[in-house]
């Protein structure tokens, strides 16, 4: 095994590109737009332009072992992105084998959720689990699940998409997906800004700090803000997401027995105050057979580091 | 690789012994009452005593690789029973490894319901699939997960308890297991004779044939007959049944992206009756990305060979 693996964090406005040692420290990094290479072509060769300056920095290529990409919308069996929509390439992508072509190692390329979870379980907060649901609280609610050690990716590899599961499926909030109640809808920070909305046009929290500010302007760190300030409001929205993801784990537990559900992602800064409900209602409310038996916990990787990180663990990992 | 393996289907009435070849033929069987032996120690003699008379028909017990068992309540990491509340032995009972040391051969244990889908996989409806779902629709609702071609166990082997996911988690049935709106309380043969009695009592069917019948002692068959003879009220209980599967299965997809969800039990005997609304519903329900990537199939093992297929397919397939 050679010293380093590189890692490619692919969002859809930056791409990073970090050296990675077995221990999980990222040796050195570098960026650019992604959206600055509409071709694919320039883009691998800008991949390998960036790649050249940090094998320099570590004593050469021949120090690297594999490349590892965290990226939206991979199909994993095939290792191509496709379809999406945040990243400047229309259709399917092969930029797996292209930059295997280009840089001449090995390249592994998964889903950033995906991902956020094998970095976890290699360097995180899921050290050594086999079985653990990641949970990631962003602008959208996304999901890995680890059974066994391995990644769970379906045939079609659009496994894990924990967020459109159904929680109020009779008169939920309907989702872009197509389908009503969806977890993303309600436990994202979208949903929670939404209940917040909710709340205070309801009339019931006349005293809550948030009317002063324009109600369509209202986000999750707002509400954040006013319940740690004590808002009664502030402080009901984050009780009634965590109620539902409390609900939602204790479905998921049907699913994969796991030992551990990590938290990720901008809306697990609230803590205790979104974890606390998440925990009694997971125990309240799942079958006799689980209770008391998964721990719930917050990711260990700093927000910087993860996606790099989990890209890490891929190319670690993966052979 | 030996011409045949033993298999065993622990049931809480009968215990069935059968040899199986590798093409899942079944070749003989011998069967006893379970609850005959009270003590284990005389149960694990019984099995060698059925299993030598079953080698004699096959040519020796030189010719069984292992044995396979699919029982209720078996912590399959343990290789144990536990807890079981059909079986005469309480407590944890470590079943495989006194009936490994007893008939000398290799033993292996799993779930009625995991063993189920194995059988599936290796003889079956999902035969050559590597993700799939298998349902059971019975006096409850069980299931079996197999994802990379592995069955999902989990960290405590409790893992495809799907028959307790909350499907109506607001004002749903109650359930036994503590949770309300369980899928089982709906989806299972149980279920569907409530939902007939509710429907009954709504005043809304005046012409049911069904009022003919002592209310409580009505069930899922009588039901089936009714619908099959053109009872509106019949018709109209399985589309509801149909209908909370497929919402259940739009869940179930966003976990594991199956290539196929398989229906075993007696419930499936309403066919079409059951599976259109299943299918319906879950194409209008699911998430975009797995419309109509998934199939729904009917079991293709025979009801009184399914368990023991289920065992055999361990017995050969988990070394």
């Amino acid at each position: 095994m050679k010293s380093y693996v590189l890692a490619l964090d692919l969002g859809g406005t930056n791409s990073v590109l970090g050296v990675v040692d077995p221990s999980g420290k990222i040796v050195c990094t570098d960026s650019f737009k992604t959206q600055a290479y509409p071709e694919l072509d320039d883009y691998v060769e800008q991949c390998a332009v960036v790649a050249e300056g940090l094998y320099a920095q570590v004593g050469g290529k021949e120090q690297i072992e594999a490349l590892g990409i965290g990226a939206p919308d991979v199909n994993y069996w095939e290792q191509t992105i496709e379809n999406a929509t945040n990243l400047p390439w229309k259709g399917i992508v092969p930029l797996a084998s292209k930059l295997e072509a280009r840089l001449g190692i090995r390249v592994r390329m998964t889903n950033d959720a995906k991902a956020a979870a094998l970095g976890e379980m290699l360097y995180g907060a899921a050290k050594g689990m086999k079985d653990f649901i990641m949970l990631t609280l962003g602008t959208g609610v996304g999901s890995g699940i680890v059974v066994n050690g391995q990644l769970v990716y379906g045939k079609r590899s659009f496994a894990g998409e924990l967020g459109h599961t159904s929680i109020r499926p009779e008169n939920g909030r309907p989702c872009p997906c197509g389908r009503k109640g969806c977890l993303e809808t309600y436990c994202s920070a979208t949903g929670v800004a939404q209940t917040a909305r909710e709340y205070l046009l309801s009339g019931n929290y006349p005293e809550s700090t948030l009317h002063v500010l324009p109600i369509d302007a209202i986000t999750s760190k707002d509400v954040y803000d006013a319940a740690m300030q004590g808002d009664r409001l502030g402080n009901e929205v984050f009780a009634f997401t965590g109620q539902l993801l409390g609900e939602s784990c204790a479905d998921f537990a049907t699913f994969s027995d796991p030992e551990a559900f990590v938290f990720f992602g901008g809306l697990t800064k609230a803590g205790d105050l979104l974890m606390k409900p998440i925990v009694k209602t997971y125990e309240e409310m799942v079958f006799d057979n689980y209770k008391g038996t998964a721990s719930f916990l917050l990711s260990q990787l700093k927000d910087a580091e993860a996606a790099l990180l989990g890209a890490a663990a891929l190319a670690w990992t993966d052979r």
